[in-house]
């Protein structure tokens, strides 16, 4: 199988093989890039025509081998939804949201695990652990199975109980700890290394990110090869945003689309928002964040290993960070649902209440062409 | 606006113009279907290339006026799925699961609602109501949400209470009745009697069946316009299966696909059969069935005014209608989990149960290309 692309270091100049199943830089611990040898092949763009609705139709843009099918549940291909009323309510001209609770397992995580689960089965993993917040474990179960390969899921005794039961119903083998997904981290890097299960948590290996990146590549077919001009983004550990940083550069690069990337907002929770922090401090990386805490359980991140990434996606793309409070992020997402008919995550809820924000502080323009990410379902968070 | 088609009576020989809210045939009572004045033009194969992955890009096969645009969540455009894991279990080829249960809702309903919804709100109705099993009135509570017209809807108080609070998210007036969906469909349309809202039960309007049509098209571009052999569908109301079958018709008409229509086998629960005791006693009209009970809440239909045109479809294409244990559907559905990493709604399990029921009795070839459909997602029947 030849893999035509390269590891390259997301804080020093380490380049690498992909070969097997690689982790972080050995050298200095962060995050691997992928880089592609070759950009997308000029008819590339033709060939989606055919192709099914799901986030592999990108193939060329992903990392598979010529001849490889990936591990599907058919994942991607989701709505760009116009949101008239909340448009209306705000006085804006053109809104988007992105539903991603339409995806298989109810939300966002299954791009970037069914990229993370294809790649670590062609690199020979036989068993997998994570430590998740909620919806990664969930899809990681289901691709897992998918796969045929068994999994350990490390969560918080906090974690919503549908989302332990959906983990469950995929046969994973759930483990519950008292602590935030930073302990539980810890716990499945243990586990990993005693019994060479293959830890898939966000960063820590090359390919999540990969997936998520379809989401900026669909964007931009929707919108008919045009960017928006901003994308809020609720952000935890921060694949997500990260992967349309890089998607977005990249169509550009390829001449797929004209202008400018769209500016990248990223949200928090006002009980855990060390990207925000850092972002209004100046600084490059984010600090731990103490007691972290949000029903938003994916934004529950308080040492994201991507942060020096995420901060500079907002500060090249001249976005921004901010934080809104559980109160109006939940009340948000009850709007999702009242005015348009999605049932929005807490996190897609975020957005809404972001994108106010926003508009307030003058940081987003009336004018503008905004698209708001709802990366889950909200049922999977109800008790 | 021009409505470029004629309701025809699936009964009698009365045809009517669809202007305003059509209900069910005034002469007979039987539904309405649709017959559309033009086949959809030669180019309009060509031009799904460009078209979002909705089931609205087949908008020439739908009931949509020229500039009109539908009341949509993304509805349709969900995958279908290779079950390499259960083909190799039953020793099949070829076999597909139509994964419903990433539809906006949580399942295929979705499809006959944004049409009858569009259609509704093209009509001039003020408010809906729907007597409904489940998975129906959470569609309805949604589309209507987002068409911004209210809607009450009458429920058993055995529909599983994660489905009423999906349509109470969606701003629904839920009522709860003692009884079955038949029971609570005399309500409803008392209700919209008295109350002026449009009763959009199973085939009392003409467009829901439109809007399933959409499976079929789906199924045939999914396979590159190649039609399976057999499709196993579990049958409620029975909107879905005979949509289908108008679908596969029209597709060879019109020459997007060659061959011969797929087998079409109902499946149902044997605590409620009326199709398949209709079926086996070669029946052309089904029979009220005394105290209907599943935990397939979708299959708990006893008696389905669409019955005579399920049971025309399943002879006319030599299929066949079987029912299975709630035992074994139940169990089916599990395996879809285990197996595929799909949450599959217990009337998707049903498909399964079907399928090695057929295999068995020799109605299904181990060589044939079958599909599956699961109509919804497994989490909304959980308590």
């Amino acid at each position: 199988m030849t893999l035509a692309w390269t590891l390259t270091c997301s804080a020093c100049d380490r380049t690498d093989d992909p070969a097997g199943l690689p982790e972080v830089c050995p050298l200095c611990g962060a995050p691997w890039l992928v880089r592609y040898a070759h950009p997308p092949a000029p008819d590339a763009k033709a060939r989606l025509a055919t192709r099914p609705w799901t986030m592999w139709r990108y193939r060329e843009w992903m990392p598979l081998a010529a001849d490889e099918e990936p591990v599907t549940l058919g994942e991607g291909g989701t709505p760009l939804l116009p949101a008239p009323r909340l448009a209306a309510a705000l006085g804006l001209e053109a809104l988007w949201i992105k539903d991603e609770s339409v995806n298989p397992t109810g939300s966002f995580k299954a791009r970037g695990l069914s990229a993370a689960v294809t790649r670590a089965k062609g690199g020979g993993a036989r068993a997998f652990t994570i430590p998740t917040a909620g919806n990664a474990g969930v899809a990681l179960s289901a691709y897992a199975q998918r796969a045929g390969i068994p999994v350990a899921v490390f969560a918080p005794t906090t974690t919503p109980p549908r989302i332990l039961e959906q983990m469950r119903l995929f046969g994973a083998n759930v483990q519950l700890l008292d602590g935030h997904i930073g302990d539980c981290g810890k716990v499945a890097r243990q586990y990993a290394a005693e019994r060479g299960a293959f830890d898939v948590s966000t960063l820590r290996e090359p390919y999540r990110i990969e997936g998520k990146k379809t989401l900026g590549l669909e964007v931009a077919e929707q919108l008919g090869w045009t960017l928006p001009d901003v994308c809020i983004y609720p952000t935890g550990g921060g694949t997500g945003l990260i992967g349309m940083w890089i998607a977005f550069a990249a169509l550009l690069e390829a001449g797929w689309v004209a202008g400018r990337a769209p500016r990248l907002f990223s949200v928090q929770s006002t009980g855990c928002a060390p990207v925000v922090r850092a972002f209004e401090s100046g600084s490059a990386r984010t600090e731990p964040w103490p007691d972290p805490w949000t029903v938003a359980s994916g934004l529950r991140v308080p040492g994201p290993l991507g942060g020096p990434i995420v901060l500079r996606a907002i500060r090249e793309t001249s976005g921004g960070a901010v934080a809104v409070s559980d109160e109006a992020l939940s009340d948000a997402a009850q709007r999702m649902a009242g005015a348009e008919g999605i049932d929005a995550a807490p996190e897609g809820g975020a957005t809404l209440a972001a994108l106010e924000l926003l508009l307030e502080r003058g940081a987003v323009r009336r004018d503008e062409r905004v698209v708001l990410f709802n990366t889950g379902a909200g049922w999977l968070y109800r008790s």
